[in-house]
């Protein structure tokens, strides 16, 4: 068994010969990046291999140009013990936490009941079962918690909970309950610990979504499953034992116990909830990209796998389209829990995955904007994900590139990073409102080599440029449109929402400034945070959004930009900077 | 390991040193009769000791007078290397087929469609799910059917099932489907298997209860599960894996794949059910005399620790008290599926637990009459189970007695044999009302030791008749008092139904003549045979059925006899024959 030396970590991990180098780095290291899913194609996972032997060089690695001793470790597979340095990636930053709209009621998926058993064993006793029945007002159990009536003894006290008209939890004494939210995003999964009794968050987390071993962006990932049917199955399991770990990290810092965590709401765009219900995310990915369920579902735990979760009430909202998932809908349900459905407003969810929605006269429109990697870094030559050393604003003096970074080096520029050095590289001239360096310039420096962690300079190229520009014309097309289409104009909007962890990490002028979002004052414009994760909390503690969450899907009209007649031309302008 | 030979089959079975005999009998000859319990009382168990070693002669055996090499199995422990001798127990008979009372609409618990999948992968084409709900009127799915959504792929044929508003089942194809319903009675479980496209029956089967190992009646296995609560879970085990093989066997004999028997109906008394369930049957022992559940509950099998049938939806109609259960709500859903519940109608099922319902103009009044095993021939000297060898029907002539019997040699009388025996002593004079020989006479004989298979007399004694006495008192007081509390008398009554496999197994006027059920002219009486499983087949494939059941648990007046100031009176009334 080969051992591989990682530096500078110093990580020491054992792998069998012929492992691919990056699933072996993976293992020891599990955020180090491999966005094209292993593919050759976007160089991220270059490696320095200081001892060792690998497998031959490929040509996609040749493409790349790569120095002596560098190597792709998506393409290398261990050939013998090896000493490798990678470069530093650690945990990426993510917005997880969002402004939390006021909830008057708490209405928890699940209406719990404390009773005190007590019946008379004299004259026609009510039968112990129709006692928990009548107290809580519903009609039946679940086969599941039958089991559990045996709690329900004379002079016993127990904690009941009912879902619609079945009672699904019986718990021996007087309990405090808990739930959880979810959002399985692309390349994070957020989760939130919340007391069902008062609806407060108690604790939040994230980690990096663990898929990411089989690429960064939902595509990678059907196309995994597509060439091997194992990938689902293995993609499934690595999500739900994310999700289990992450709640009972929670749990034991908090002293919850596991068993009185009985319910649950899960949110993610409609691949990362086809993973999640183990279904065949295939169909999204072609015409007409509609996935095998829609619907909203609710069941235990165990239904969708969940071993340490198994008994916890679990919904799942429903979603409007392939590119429309619950994760779009909890966007607007936290949305729709603020604002009043009557105003004219504008909700834009910024990331690789864009979704906008208008909401006009009670009306809900949304649309969807591929707007690719790029807008959060990606496939920029300098883009890194927001670890430490990523520079995330930028500001242009005459004396030189003044800039804000996390960590000590910088590494390279992260999504807000690159949005807000486009902005300033327009202000300050540098580049044209056509995307086009002035002068003879191809690419402007904002690091030197000599300062930055990777020895190399950090740069933007015009390639880059036009990467950005593609992406911002994908999102701006998509809400000047939706606009257009409701003969309404930029100043009819009372308000416009930002949602998402990556669009609330920007600077709203340089958002603004660049033509990503409308030009509007900044009072109209309120940033919502991770608004997905907050609306499946919403959903997890009141009524009224889950209806709302309803509501919305069967309202909503789907407009399709991608078959638009103005779709094109409405994107070529927009890749001019305003 | 001791090795057992058991003759006259010649069986041979080993066991472990220690082993309780009985037990070990039991494995070999399943319906080795065991009926108190192994609790040394009743004395069924005798076997004659040919060779080898057990345990001490316990104070128990001493009562029973046994001779020389006569050992109770249930108090024999085994030391060596045996070989005994045992009574001839074949399979016992019993009815469990009846009277089907004609559906008009079959409306099977699960509705059924076939669906042609078929969209336009073009403009706005509508999602699968959404066709599948569509088609079959549905709003959800369940958590345990979403993953054969992969099933429904564009020009696919499908078969999907909803029950409520849920779509429970999505099977690939056209597909035929089918049910089963299970009457689990305290001495045999009867299986019936379905079809639910037409609602026939297209097989049925029964074996002899496999927790009789813990007793005969209710009250022994209530007992076994106090002294050892392992008790349970294994009764529980036995009971289902008992259903699955029936249902195995039926199923493989007709050529129908387990995958496609998609939803079965189970009934019996509450502590059948309660240990179906795998809830503790204690309450029931005890007053207020009560299960753990009385409320209808339906779920998938394996909420119901199914394992073959884990997909099967699985219906228990709910029960009125303790000791009216959802066997004897299936006889009255059965009977009203016939009559107009606006007639007066006496519903009686005979049997060790007996229930009375009295309907009334629309009313329905439930007892339960505690006869006891006598009535069924248990505890009477000569009583033995409907084996062959069992006399079931008797006529006393002139010229001696001659009756009707299983099998070739006679071995004892079973329930109905009892009953027409001592209606004929009654019309022959040889028992006065009261019960009691004329002259000195203090048995009777009818079978004379060289004739019977046991080299014993078969004879009827004294204290044999007082305990039929007083079980026919308890059944009669019981249908009286309901009568009486309603001031209708016998005339009054416009039908008179019998159910349950003993009680329709008498002869009619043999049981009118011992006051067993009441005088009315024989067009009056209608004899279901198994209306518990008939009425579970009902339920099966009957909406209205369905409804009926629960009707009648909201509507049923249990009236409770034992504490009524009447019901002493009454009874010592009715330990006279008419």
């Amino acid at each position: 068994m080969p051992k591989i030396v990682i530096k500078p970590y110093n990580r020491i991990i054992k792998c069998k010969t012929g492992d691919l180098l990056s699933h072996v780095i993976k293992k020891a290291i599990p955020n180090f990046p491999t966005p094209c899913g292993n593919r050759g194609f976007c160089g991220k996972c270059l490696v320095r291999v200081l001892e060792g032997k690998l497998s031959e060089v490929t040509g996609n690695e040749r493409l790349h140009n790569l120095k002596t001793g560098e190597r792709l470790s998506c393409q290398a597979k261990v050939l013998s013990d090896l000493v490798i340095e990678i470069p530093v990636f650690e945990q990426y930053r993510a917005l997880i936490s969002g402004y939390e709209p006021k909830v008057d009621v708490i209405t928890p998926i699940l209406e719990k009941k404390i009773v005190e058993v007590k019946y008379s064993t004299y004259h026609k006793p009510i039968p112990v079962d129709k006692i928990l029945l009548k107290s809580i007002d519903a009609e039946g159990f679940t086969g599941k918690c039958i089991g559990n009536l045996v709690y329900a003894k004379n002079f016993s006290r127990i904690t009941i909970c009912k879902r619609g008209k079945n009672v699904t939890h019986i718990l021996n004494g007087y309990k405090k309950i808990y739930g959880f939210a979810v959002d399985i995003g692309t390349s994070k999964i957020a989760t939130y610990l919340v007391d069902l009794d008062n609806g407060e968050t108690i604790s939040e987390i994230y980690i990096p979504n663990p898929q990411t071993k089989y690429g960064d962006d939902v595509i990678s990932r059907i196309t995994a499953v597509i060439n091997d049917k194992n990938t689902l199955y293995e993609m499934n399991r690595m999500t739900l034992s994310s999700i289990e770990k992450m709640i009972k990290e929670m749990a034991k810092k908090n002293n919850i116990e596991i068993k009185n965590i009985l319910a649950g709401v899960i949110v993610g765009n409609t691949v990362m909830i086809s993973i999640f219900l183990g279904l065949n995310p295939e169909p999204i990915g072609r015409s007409p990209y509609i996935p095998y369920l829609s619907t909203k579902i609710e069941d235990y735990g165990d239904r969708f796998s969940f071993n340490l979760l198994r008994d916890a009430w679990i919904y799942i909202p429903p979603a409007i389209t392939g590119f429309i998932g619950a994760d779009a809908i909890a966007d607007i349900v936290t949305t729709l829990m603020i604002e009043d459905i009557n105003k004219n407003i504008l909700i834009i969810d910024i990331g690789t995955n864009s979704e906008v929605a208008l909401i006009r006269n009670g009306e809900i429109f949304v649309a969807s904007a591929p707007a690719g990697p790029a807008i959060e870094g990606e496939q920029i030559s300098c883009g890194v994900k927001s670890f430490n050393g990523a520079i995330y604003r930028v500001r242009i003096e005459k004396d030189g590139v003044n800039f804000l970074l996390y960590g000590e080096t910088p590494l390279g520029l992260c999504g807000s990073g690159i949005i807000s050095l486009v902005s300033e590289m327009l202000r300050k001239n540098i580049i044209s409102k056509n995307g086009r360096f002035y002068g003879d310039k191809s690419f402007f420096e904002i690091v030197s080599k000599d300062k930055s962690s990777t020895g190399k300079p950090i740069t933007i190229t015009q390639r880059d440029l036009r990467e950005i520009q593609k992406a911002k014309a994908a999102i701006s097309s998509t809400w000047s449109l939706l606009l257009m289409k409701n003969d309404l104009s930029v100043n009819d909007i009372d308000r416009c929402y930002i949602c998402g962890s990556f669009g609330s990490s920007l600077d709203l002028e340089d958002a603004i400034n660049i033509g990503l979002i409308p030009k509007m004052p900044l009072e109209k414009i309120f940033v919502l945070g991770n608004a997905a994760g907050i609306g499946a909390k919403l959903m997890l503690i009141s009524e009224k959004a889950r209806k709302i969450s309803e509501e919305i899907v069967s309202k909503a009209k789907f407009i399709e930009l991608a078959s638009d007649k103005n779709f094109m031309n409405t994107w070529i302008r927009n890749l001019n900077f305003p």
